[in-house]
C-alpha cells in the first residue's frame, strides 16, 4: 500500500539532510560564538498557550489535536510561549540576562507557498531581563554574525531597523488616537507588498485626513533616525524612543556590522507584542520574504503569568535563508555529501592460505580504524580491485586501503590517497598506532 | 495566566539540552564512523502508515490530528514507516546497500513510566538491501562502538541476540502449528518480566501439551547456538538460521566486540513484522527496561507498496540510555555547562580620555573575538574587578580579557587564565592576530 507524505512537509534524504544540518550547525556555532545556551520544550502545548499571545484566529492555523484525557493540545507554530513558560517556572533561580537559543522544528497549517512550508525550522535568539539598548543591538549582531559566517556580504543582505516605541510615538505626535494604533500597524507592516495606490487608498480609508496622511507617508519615507523631530516635533518620550533605536544603531557600528545596518520606519512587524526596536532582515534584491524578525517585547511574560520582564528576540526560519543561499550560490547540490577516512578494499586475489579470508580482514580492520575514532567502511561486494576503487571514490572516502598479498607475506597494507592517486605500503601496526596519535 | 507543560513531556533547560546534545551527538558519531547516512521525515505522517505495520491497536497510542482537509494525521511514534516511504519513494535511484541513521522526535500517547515518556528522541540505523549476516553485524557493532564511546564496558552492558527464523523453526519442529506461532512470540516476549509461575501457567494455556511446553522451556534456556539441534532435532531452514546466526557473532568477534554480546533465545522483539536475526542490548543488572532494540525485517518495504527488499536495522530511546548513564556517573549534572573561550571585562577606573568609554571597548573587543570564530562575552552589568572576575568564572570562560588603563596608554590588554590564574599583558592587535590563526 503506497501512501504519500503530508503537503507541505519535507522528507530530508541525505542529501537534503546534510543542507539542514548545515544550517542547523551554523545557528548553533553563532548562537554560542555570542554566549547563548541552547534550550528546547515539547514539540506540543496546551493550544491556549497559543491563544495567550496570538488570539484566537491563531487556532485555524495550528495543528490541534487532544491528549487521552481530552484535553486541547497543539503542535507548536512558534517556540516564544514555551520560552515564556519556562522562564516563569525558574524565574527566581536562572540568572539575568537570560540569553538562550533555540532551533525548534515547528508547523503551521498555512497554505504551502515558495519559502512558506508547514513544517520548517526556526532559529531563535532570546535576551530576557536586560533593558540596555546593548541586548538588542547583540541579537542583531548574533544574526549578522552567522549571515556572514555562510558568506553573505552587506551587499546580498541588510538589517532594516525601526521602533514600536518611535512609530507610536510619532503617529501620536502627528494626530492618531491610541486605539486606531493597532489596525494602522497592521497596514503599515503590509506596505511593501502592496501596489501604491492600493496602500494609499486604504491608508484614506483609516486616515481620512488628507495632512496627517502625508505626514504618515513622509516619516515611512525617512532613512536618516536624526529627521524625524523636524517632521513630527519633539517630546520627551519621541527622543528617548528616538535616542535608543540611534543607541542599537551605535552599538552595531561599535561591533563592526554597520554596512548590514539601516534604519528603515517601513518595518512594523505584524504582531501585537513588539514594543521597542523592531528589525528584518531582507535580501538586497528585496525579492524573497524577509529573512528573519525580531525586536523587544516587554509584556509577554507577564501574559503567561509571570513578572513584568524586558525581553528582546529573533527568529529565522530555514526555507527562505535555503532559498537565498542556494540563489547566492553558497549552497550546492551534493556540496555536502558522504565523507569517510578510510575505504577499506580487499581483493580476491589475496589467498585463504593466512587463515583468514580476505573479506574478515577488511571487517577487521575497518571495525579497528572506527574504533579509533575515524570513519571507515568495507564492501559488501564482490569484485576486483577497480570495481572497489570505484565504490570507494563513490563513498567520499579521503583514503582507499587495499588489503592485498602484502598483508599474510608482509603484515603490509597498500593506503592509497584518492585525491593525488598517491599509494603506498605501510605497516599494519604502525598503520594502527598513527591512527591513534590523530584522534 | 499560567498554564502548565503537557504531561509526559520534558523542557530542556540549558543544562538538560546538554545532556541531549551530548547523547545525540554521541549517536551521530558513532553513526558516521560506521558509513551511516543521516535522514530524516516530517513530524507527522498519515495515520494509515502507522496501521499499516502495527494494526489498528496502536491508534489508541497515538497523538492523532487532522489537516485542513480533512486527512487523518498522527504525530509519528516510530520513524521505520516514514523510512519505507522514503525509500520506497526513490527505490530505483538510491545506491544498495542503503546505511541510514536518524534520531527522531517521537511521540506516543502511554502513561508515562520511568524511561518511558510521551515524547523522546530514537536513534535509528538501518540497512536495506544486504542479506549478508555482515549487515547485522555493523548495525550491531555501530551500537556497542556508541555505548564504548560514551564509557560503558562488558560489564555494564550486554547484547542479547537470537533469531526469529531460529525460534520459528525451533517452534515447528517442536510441533507447534504456524497460526499459533505469533501470540506464543507475544508470550515468550514477555517472559523475563512475568514471574515464573505466571509465565508457566500463560505457557500452558497457550500449549497444553507438557512435554511441547517443557521443550520450549528447555530451549529458552539455552545459551550455546551449538546446542539447539540437539533439543529440535535439526532440518535444513534450522541449519541455515542456527548458521546465519553463528555467523552474525562470529562477524562480531572479528569486529572486536564479541565480550559485549551473548546467544539468548529469550530475546523475542514483540512486534510481528521481524524475520530473523534479533537482538536487544540491555544493562547488565538487567532492572531497566532494554536499552535498544532491533532485527531484520524482510517484508515491510512490500508492506508499503514496494518491493520485497531485506533489511535489518536498531532503535535506541534516550530516556533508558539517560537512566543508565547517569546510574554509572558517566552523565552527570552541570557536567556540560556554558562555555567560552573569553570574556571581556572592563573596569570602571579606566577613564573615558582616549574617546571611548570602557563598556564600548568591550564591545568592541568581543565582536571582534566572536567574528574570529571564538566565544566570547561581555557583561551587561556595572561593577568592579572582583565583580567581572566572579561572572566571567560563572560564564564558564577559559579567560578573561581585562580592559583597563593599559589599553588607553600603551594598547595593552590583561589576559587572565582562570584555570591557572595567571595573567599577561600583550599587545591589542598581537592579540587579535593570534586568535586569528587559532581559527
Amino acid at each position: 500500500m503506497k501512501i504519500p507524505p503530508v503537503k507541505g512537509t519535507r522528507d530530508f534524504y541525505p542529501p537534503e539532510m546534510a543542507v539542514r544540518n548545515r544550517i542547523t550547525d551554523g545557528w548553533r556555532q553563532a548562537s554560542l560564538r555570542s554566549g547563548f545556551e541552547e534550550y528546547d520544550g515539547p514539540i506540543f502545548e496546551h493550544l491556549q498557550m497559543y491563544q495567550i499571545k496570538s488570539g484566537d484566529e491563531i487556532v485555524e492555523q495550528l495543528f490541534s489535536l487532544q491528549d487521552r484525557g481530552g484535553r486541547d493540545l497543539a503542535i507548536r507554530p512558534e517556540i516564544t510561549p514555551t520560552l515564556a513558560r519556562m522562564v516563569n517556572q525558574r524565574i527566581n533561580t536562572l540568572a539575568r540576562p537570560i540569553k538562550w537559543f533555540s532551533m525548534p522544528r515547528l508547523c503551521r497549517a498555512e497554505r504551502p507557498q515558495k519559502g512558506r512550508l508547514r513544517e520548517f525550522f526556526q532559529w531563535n535568539l532570546d535576551i530576557i531581563g536586560e533593558p540596555s539598548p546593548l541586548a538588542d543591538a547583540e541579537v542583531i549582531f548574533a544574526t549578522v554574525d552567522y549571515l556572514r559566517s555562510v558568506g553573505l556580504t552587506a551587499n546580498d543582505v541588510k538589517v532594516r531597523l525601526s521602533s514600536r516605541r518611535l512609530l507610536a510615538s510619532v503617529l501620536g505626535r502627528i494626530g492618531i488616537p491610541p486605539d486606531q494604533l493597532q489596525p494602522l500597524y497592521a497596514l503599515l507592516d503590509k506596505k511593501p507588498k502592496l501596489p501604491g495606490e492600493v496602500f494609499a487608498e486604504m491608508l484614506a480609508q483609516q486616515v481620512p485626513d488628507v495632512g496627517v496622511a502625508r505626514k504618515i507617508n513622509a516619516f515611512m519615507d525617512l532613512r536618516e533616525v536624526g529627521g524625524i523631530a523636524a517632521l513630527a516635533g519633539a517630546d520627551a518620550e519621541l527622543e528617548q524612543a528616538q535616542a535608543e533605536l540611534a543607541q542599537v544603531l551605535g552599538y552595531l557600528t561599535t561591533m563592526g556590522v554597520a554596512e548590514f545596518c539601516l534604519f528603515d520606519p517601513g518595518i512594523v512587524r505584524g504582531l501585537a507584542y513588539y514594543t521597542g526596536v523592531v528589525f528584518e532582515v531582507h535580501d538586497a534584491v528585496g525579492d524573497l520574504r524577509a529573512i528573519c524578525g525580531g525586536g523587544r517585547y516587554d509584556n509577554l511574560l507577564a501574559d503567561f503569568g509571570g513578572p513584568q520582564l524586558t525581553a528582546t528576540g529573533m527568529g529565522m526560519g530555514d526555507c527562505v535563508l535555503e532559498i537565498l543561499l542556494r540563489e547566492k550560490g553558497l549552497f550546492k547540490d551534493g556540496q555536502f555529501g558522504k565523507a569517510l577516512d578510510y575505504f577499506v578494499a580487499c581483493v580476491p586475489r589475496f589467498a585463504t592460505e593466512a587463515g583468514r579470508c580476505p573479506q574478515e580482514e577488511a571487517v577487521r580492520l575497518t571495525a579497528e580504524i572506527r574504533r579509533h575514532g575515524l570513519r571507515a567502511e568495507f564492501s559488501y561486494k564482490a569484485g576486483g580491485l577497480g570495481k572497489k576503487l570505484k565504490e570507494a571514490a563513490d563513498s567520499g572516502a579521503a583514503r582507499c586501503i587495499i588489503i592485498g598479498d602484502e598483508l599474510p607475506t608482509q603484515q603490509k597494507l597498500a593506503v592509497k590517497d584518492l585525491a593525488t592517486g598517491q599509494q603506498e605500503l605501510v605497516d599494519y601496526e604502525a598503520f594502527l598506532a598513527g591512527i591513534s596519535c590523530k584522534k
